[in-house]
């Protein structure tokens, strides 16, 4: 028995299966797991690189929260959507600052800017529980600081249109946000896996070349659908960041919807990817 | 005579043509077509890799048609499409989801997500009868699961605006609406058929690494196209999850276009592919 | 001295130039140009890839004018343009579908899908003279044929609307008209010359990897741009596939413009890669 | 002890971190920063590759101003944007031009095509003084002629409609468009090192091959949020070409904003990627 798993390429090439249900794992492999890390890694306190990391993942929120919130900002105050870039533009607004961003900072890193992201990645043991926590905090710094630099430019206005504050619209109910924002950070969760997977990355090219560009699209996507329930958040920093800037109750109300929402949506992607589609856990580690 | 296969490049770089029509097949290759899968293969049933790819293909065209439909909700339900994400939104919506999804599962599945594209790579041998059964399957289900799942958001609006149900429009005679599906699946079919052909992914870099980009944008370009004819579908697990939550007779009258259109693009690509791009037939197998 | 010819890469990183003006060229080359193409080659008219390559630019131009004038004509239709797709989905489908369609026949003829392109490579002599006139005879085919499938959909609309047929528009001269054809295609067929250089594609990685995507979007930015001016041809077999459907004085009259402009625009490219950036006629061949 | 810096990957995988604050440099890299270009470099003055990538940047600052000035005028004589490609439109064109220009350009020049990205990797030591100043020089010359040709197509209009000068709206004071400038072209040519960096690109594939999207994303991205603002610049070239050829005095007013805001912009990302992403001050030289 050759014991290699077998695949299915893009257009399902089909493979024959030779590992039946129930064997044991396989013993060559083309690619390797890297361990879990461990919940608490001393070394890390004293490297340069882990504080690196966190100033990078500050700029990055802040960058993010900058550009998409002046858009929103630039969208909202014309009289009619026409002569502004439009809802689609904020959406592009969103996905091309992960876009770019996830490509600036995957190096150095990991190119999160999302609490969500950092919690999900923590959940399959990708990162310690001590980088997870200083990450979360070093990325709601960040939002605060790039929405607070918003509303600097046009404080009347910012307090009028609300900031790009995440709140559930009219003619929707708390759980219909809620499952908005499960769903839709599933979507980005489950790419974000998809992508940094060290199996696939060693079987398709697409992988590891394309990775910001499909995680960009997935936080896109979700803001064309749920702009209109929501606002789209699936990025805790950033509606804490827009909520604390603008602080109305209107905002603070449905906060904890932006982060349940977001977590249990991540960690659904975790278990999914995880579980179902590498079975990690029915398996022996090399 | 040397017996290597000469092509033309990106740009028509002309190579001088070795081998006349008519003499045998090359002997040298430098890539390998795989084998034709088995119409049956009962290994298949027995291994895990097996029940995934059905898996992911169920969640990939639930999320699909969950996007998708509520970003044509989204649209649909402004007084005016200026202050929404507009007609061009909802064409992003369909094709970058197939971008992002086609990215997540090509590894899995072969990333289908669309009978019709499951239809195409079976004429063409690429995956065996049960496993095309088995995606059709999946896929539809997971299409009126993510259609449900929008309705359950916003049921009266659902039923009053359609839930993106597909139907042709008026001013269109269904023989318009059956092309309309015809050559829009053909544009699609035929890309996938381009981003997995094992000879062009060896000789052009930018065949495999870009792959979901192409198949996206193609989804994308038909919506562009035939939004107005038909809402495009090009996608019967689409189609009949839409027409099933939407459960009007408008959308049950026109089903057939939407299977019997895809099905019929999809075969004319594989035969465009196989037999005039690859000359298949033609050729002794290595 | 070394020899070897000195670049510089992204973001200009500077390398120490080391082959003063006027020196004999460099004897040792990590990249190889491939010979100029003769005028006439025998060999290619009893080689089935020259008549499969032929098959494909038909195919391609086909799907390239169906869809995009399809997309023009849901546009012109609607009674107020935020119905529909707008503008700048016009200039998407366009764009985008040469974008899919390089991908697709790059391998198969070299993706021109335009006689501006063919006649560009042609000057550069990388196609035979035969491979050049049979080729735009198959494109102008395939337009027609293309703008034909749109007309038959919606005749009535197709007479009243234009069809996608370009002429120069109320408040611009015929010199206007030109200028920007010349331009337009300026940057199509540079950013061809730069996607299929030989040296570029040995040194720089991105180069061959992303090619169909900065052609493609070359013809979606000419398109945001010169619409308003001519409807943007800068492709001679779309401007004469559209006229020849539509039938009406309007097109015939600024038909040169669309012929006359793209050639000019491409020969400047093919003289500006060629001499300038390559300084071939400097070279002494290898 | 190995010596060998870590990192982290796309998603933070995280490594183990094995360098402790304050030890030596490592001693064993898998890639290597260029030397420091000096400031001046005599043997560039007498080389055709200087002179060539001058043109070059010549030809693609022109190109550049005249896509994108000329789609700017296409939107602003519509009586209603909604029969225009839009803002969005205005955005996509400089943005995309910069990704096919950036492509086209980036083995010959650097593909700066604009002052405060060649200012910002001049202060890296990236490129000599000589270079520099001559790149600026042509970068100028190019935006002047690119705008000339689009205000000979329509001189009335382009003198009433501003012909894409750049100058602080009107509810905005002089500071927010200085902080809007800096904040943008930082986003720019923070994204223009990620992009060049030898270490990142030695390390993760997606680096040097995606290259021109993220840059042209960034610029793109700039434009959808301070668009309102000031017209968006960040590009001193672009705003200076514009200006000369509008001439009116509100463009001159605010000229040095274009000219300030962009190079502070430049000087603070070309230090925080030097210094906090690389630490370059605090490391020996291997």
């Amino acid at each position: 028995m050759e014991g290699k798993e077998e695949d299915v390429k893009v257009g399902a090439t089909k493979f024959p299966e030779k590992q039946p249900l129930g064997t044991s794992a396989q013993t060559h492999k083309d690619y390797k797991d890297p361990p879990p890390a461990p919940l608490f890694e001393p070394h890390e306190l004293i490297s340069w690189s882990f504080y690196r990391a966190g100033i990078a993942e500050f700029v990055a929120t802040f960058l993010f929260l900058y550009i998409s919130v002046l858009t929103v900002m630039g969208v909202d105050r014309e009289p009619t959507k026409c002569t502004s870039v439009g809802v689609q533009g904020i959406a592009w607004a969103f996905g091309g600052m992960i876009f770019a961003l996830v490509y600036c900072t995957a190096g150095i890193s990991g190119g999160h800017i999302n609490p969500a992201v950092t919690f999900g990645l923590f959940l399959a043991r990708k990162l310690s529980l001590t980088r997870a926590v200083f990450y979360i905090i070093m990325q709601t710094l960040g939002a605060i600081a790039g929405a607070g630099v918003v509303k600097a430019f046009q404080k009347t206005q910012y307090e009028l249109l609300g900031g790009g504050a995440n709140y559930v619209n009219h003619g929707y109910t708390k759980g219909d946000g809620l499952g908005a924002e499960i769903v839709g950070t599933f979507v980005l969760v489950y790419t974000v896996f998809s992508a940094t997977d060290a199996k696939r990355k060693a079987r398709d090219s697409h992988v590891p070349i394309l990775a910001p560009l499909p995680i960009g699209f997935a936080v896109f996507l979700v803001h064309l659908a749920t702009i209109p329930i929501t606002g789209t958040g699936i990025n805790p920093a950033r509606s804490l960041g827009a909520a604390i800037i603008y602080d109305k109750e209107r905002a603070w109300d449905d906060q904890w919807i932006f982060w349940v929402g977001p977590f249990i949506g991540a960690a659904l992607a975790a278990m999914y990817h995880q579980i179902v589609i590498r079975a990690i856990p029915f398996k022996s580690r090399a």
